[in-house]
């Protein structure tokens, strides 16, 4: 089967699965293990390797859970880069999934190690940093992938491609929001990570804007293909006290004139993992909902309601029944988009260790640049907020 | 039964019903025909006058289509203020559904012939009107009642009141919203009344923020019991060009400290009347839609989700209940709620001519100074877009 | 306006509205209130007579609730066919919500005086009843209206006409079920009827399936088209013990041949009027539910799925938009069909009385033969239960 | 980590994953894929043998596709057993699946093998089958584990827990429904199987009965704790024609005397993978659908519905949040559930290997009596049909 033909998704096009490590993820953090199933599930990698804990304890028990051998796990990720780089079945990648603030030394690391980097968002904690992993990465050729999962669920693709085919016409206004409930009682959340993410020694200028902000920035860009030319933000603390915003309010204008809006929190009692979308163009609108992801809401002008359920055919655009693996009705959901995100990032560094050019829309992916990108938003946000809530030009 | 006790809200307390007089509502128009079927809905009132149109053959015919008689079928308000206060049977309150720049001076003449008045909103077209309205009442002691239906919602009202009981515990952020799509294209949606709904000489200096911010705004107010201390507008054309908003982002500062978020369009495409608030507090939020108004969705942290759906018992509020008029699962709507806002203004008004005085909470309704408020904030959103977006006290 | 024409349906075509009297609808009942709404909401009637209570103090008080003056309240329905009948401006239709087993002789009494009559289901408690009903409204010419409201939703119109206009193609399979709660608990479940409700005497052979599944075999009928050529029915009591059936399924060949199933119940635990239909044909299918009756849920093969709402155009049938009042989104619900079914009857009515002929389509609404089919129905339900669950011809 | 422990679904026991190999599963068939991409979700099976497909060229490239290499890529199961059975690494467990007809005879060769046996529903195509198949397992303690995925879906062990635990009371009646639309247009519906699965020789007495009737019998007994103890079934063809039934109305009287009701069909636009549960207790009921598998709707009498989404607390159940991946919110669906289904076979398979005792609760699965009763059904649906519809005992 050829690389990333349709069906094909989950077919390894060397053969062979890709050998890959992890940086983070050990037990008692979160997401992790999110990474870890989408890798399983895609069948273009083998998990061989790792630095999974700073706790060498946590890090050997977590290397044992995931059958890694003991000869593989690593203390630390200097080491690990060493290692592994020594050996003739070293690892091809690495995925790093650790606190924001060690991103930007460890992604170091491993690029000037060429070891392509799939690199949880968002990439850094400044501005600076993102754009020097932009420069490095360009310098040395290696992957650098950020891992957005939500816009590799299969509805998500629909709407992108519906989109930029012009189904709903010009856009005219976005409204987007991601909410989240975790932050709004003063009792600990239970997850590791809670307390990093309200430092801002370790995330920065911003807390649940990098945390979430990115996602919703991200997902309003990859699916309306707009940019963001100016934007007007607002921090609050919704929830129990804390040292950093759990909610914002952002005011957008798109690359095109259009309004839009932002809202994040963490901060919404009822809402766990509430990231929506609406894009109304002069034609029609179409909406996508993070919690009910297998449905597309599109409504034309003066006609009845549509709504496209992810399978084959009944209106699915070929880019998006790519990333279909169940007959329509039988459940996908953030699992499988986590699967398809590894499938796709599987194709490409399959492709660029195999010197091989992947054919346009075979495999779309978030890179450097587009990491960057979530970083200077987030930055601009707190640049915003920081001086009273004023208009700034993103770039 | 006495007056508004529990299931007797349909029964008028002096043993008939009221007479009422309509201005405007003549056919062509939106909503005349909405506030005859609630007054005709609440068993308190007979429609017996009108001056339906200022085009005679209109307002004849569509004084014959509701069965006024022809001699009490006037040919402008004035006259029928003239003819009416003359009548031993003359009208006891009359109806103002005209277009907005007219509210003022019609209201002003029946307040002073000494007939209640229920007036469609936004009251006035600007601040000045309201503010010499709500003198004028306080003058006069005559009835000046506001009409925002969406209040009259049994479930509307089971917000109101479990939030007034601390339900959710402080409130913490608010998000309402009130999109349309009827402006979206350039064709004439087709109802009379889309024009002058864009000319600033008839509306003021706000278009949709008029039409619809008001009810969402006013919808806020009543269902937190906050006002809002300041805000920031930004307008927008989001649908075809014309001369005034038909989309407005409005910031908000609450009484209590809180943020808000209020998003009004006439331009956005699978939005029908879709009026939506979402309250979150410190222990849970509550959420409500006007497309499907039967339902309350409540949240309390770490609980499952509580659908409260109207009807009596099964977690509703006596308060909530008093407007109940079919069992559970027997769908009541829009026109449900415009009777209940026409029986309790039967209530009110037939208190004041009879003398009598309701008691606590048998009947809730929007006073002159609501109608004001509602205005106020209009103006201050054009105000606060005009000078650039910047935050302005409300009052 | 000539009768019945678009957007005219709430006005009176003699120019004034006709005289209305009612058989039971007293405080306490259930029904009578919403019967009331439906008319006054129609704008076709005054209430003005009524024998609105075996109870005469309940008689009297529930007359000063509707404003029908003391003279035309009535001890019984006998004395009210005498005094009605002698005034002048005596009642032209009555209104019978009375118990079922009462419906017989009122019905004969008001058809025999020359009364149009407008009549709750079920018609009769038994099959000879219903023929001679059938046969006296044949003999005498005046109008014998049953009253079953959810097929006056325009909803409901809309699905009747499209599949009529061979939308979905030949009707393969249909599902109807109607569930409600208020029989799974010993308590009473706090409405006057709950207990004739299940008294044989006063019901017939048949509790819950006279009760709701009227309804049901109503609905599957005037939607689809077909009708019920076999059935095999299974009584239960799945709620507390009761002397008669709260709950039926009932297996049902239809006329075109196709299988069907009716489910019943008075004992499911969170529904509350949950009349659905599902009608499947060979190109597509139909979905309703009187617990959101503002949608249509359509879906053709191969074609993502198309959610018609209520309003006009964008897939709106004209058979259906005449039933329509308010714009889309601004929600119709089950007060809105009683007016509509009450409006209908109206222009039926006002039609045989000033010899009018109604044209094609201009109302729609269930006449005797209509009413007797139904009570057929629930006889046929009940032999075959008794039988053992046998199939038998429904004629 | 301790088998089964909290947290721990993914993590294999004996430090290692376990050797796996497929019979079936080749390209173009339906549910290899499914079955391949819950092994590798779950962390405990490495696949690593396969006679993926009867046509040789198929196998090959099957096998390439999931990385199987080309020594154990075998062209029919019988040589498969021979050389797995004579590796010191040997596959430990083999999935089948394979068209119906086949499952007998290559389960019995793999249980006389002593290799465990993960066999797709149905197990048989004949109770004699299925009870030669039952007598097997017991005569060799090899593991024979039936794949029904739909229970493993935490909010179905939800439902299961719950009621067993007494949340609704004792149940009183149960409605299930599976339908789908594929077999309702004449045209090829696209997937390899769509023929056999309507050929009598391939499939037994029943077609739609046995490939999703027995899902829908399976999810009704594993969540009720009931078994089936009379049924009547009539079965219909309501798509295009065909020789078998693609529709079966099937009436139940459960074990505790409570009716039921089941409906199958594979003719019903509209509906994918429609499985759907509701339970009605005397407290109150319990319902799942599988479209929206993350969500349980319980509504207790007198009470507000409660819907409780998957997650940790907020009234989960302990015995659910075991099969907990994913924070609440971030949607887990079919894959999930066949993950969860591959992890519980590790932890069972490992165990008997491993000579382990799994503690109470530590894993569910469907054993081989589980799998005969499912066969069970299937013929006594098609006995009572070929009968003309009578009761007949289950057993």
């Amino acid at each position: 089967m050829a690389f990333g033909e349709k069906g094909g998704l989950r077919v390894p096009p060397l053969g062979r699965r890709l050998r890959l490590g992890f940086v983070g993820g050990g037990k008692g953090g979160l997401v992790g293990e999110w990474h870890a199933a989408g890798a399983r599930l895609s069948n273009h990698w083998d998990i061989v390797a790792g630095a999974l804990s700073s706790n060498p304890d946590n890090a050997a028990a977590s290397a044992r859970d995931w059958v890694i051998g003991p000869d593989r796990s690593y203390d630390d990720w200097p080491t690990m880069i060493t290692a592994e780089a020594a050996r003739a079945d070293g690892i091809e990648a690495v995925v790093i999934c650790t606190p924001n603030w060690t991103h930007f030394e460890i992604a170091e690391g491993f690029l000037r190690a060429g070891i392509d980097v799939i690199l949880d968002k968002p990439m850094a904690i400044s501005t600076e940093q993102a754009d020097a992993l932009v420069s490095l990465q360009q310098e040395t050729g290696v992957v650098l992938a950020m891992t957005y999962p939500y816009t590799h669920h299969p509805m998500v693709r629909q709407a992108r491609h519906m989109i930029a085919d012009g189904a709903i016409g010009k856009i005219r206004q976005v409204h987007v929001e991601y909410a989240q409930d975790w932050a709004t009682a003063p009792e600990d959340p239970g997850f590791k990570g809670a307390a990093w993410r309200r430092d801002p020694v370790k995330v920065g200028r911003a807390s649940a804007t990098g945390d979430i902000g990115t996602h919703a920035y991200h997902l309003l860009h990859t699916v309306t293909g707009l940019d963001v030319a100016e934007l007007r933000a607002d921090f609050h603390v919704c929830g129990a006290p804390k040292a950093m915003e759990d909610t914002a309010f952002v005011s957008l204008k798109l690359s095109n004139g259009a309004p839009g809006l932002l809202w994040l929190t963490q901060a919404a009692a009822g809402n766990y993992c509430a990231l929506r979308l609406r894009v109304f163009g002069e034609a029609g609108s179409i909406e996508w909902d993070q919690e009910r992801p297998e449905y597309l809401r599109v409504n034309m002008l003066d006609e009845p309601e549509r709504i496209i359920v992810r399978g084959n055919g009944a209106g699915m655009h070929p880019a998006a029944e790519r990333l279909v693996h169940l007959p329509r009705g039988h459940g996908e959901a953030l699992t499988d988009a986590w699967g398809n995100l590894y499938a796709e990032l599987g194709l490409v560094i399959a492709a660029r260790r195999s010197g091989k050019t992947l054919a346009e829309g075979q495999a779309e992916y978030t890179d450097a640049k587009g990491g960057a990108a979530g970083v200077r938003f987030v930055g601009r946000c707190a640049d915003s907020h920081e001086a009273g809530g004023v208009w700034l030009k993103l770039t």
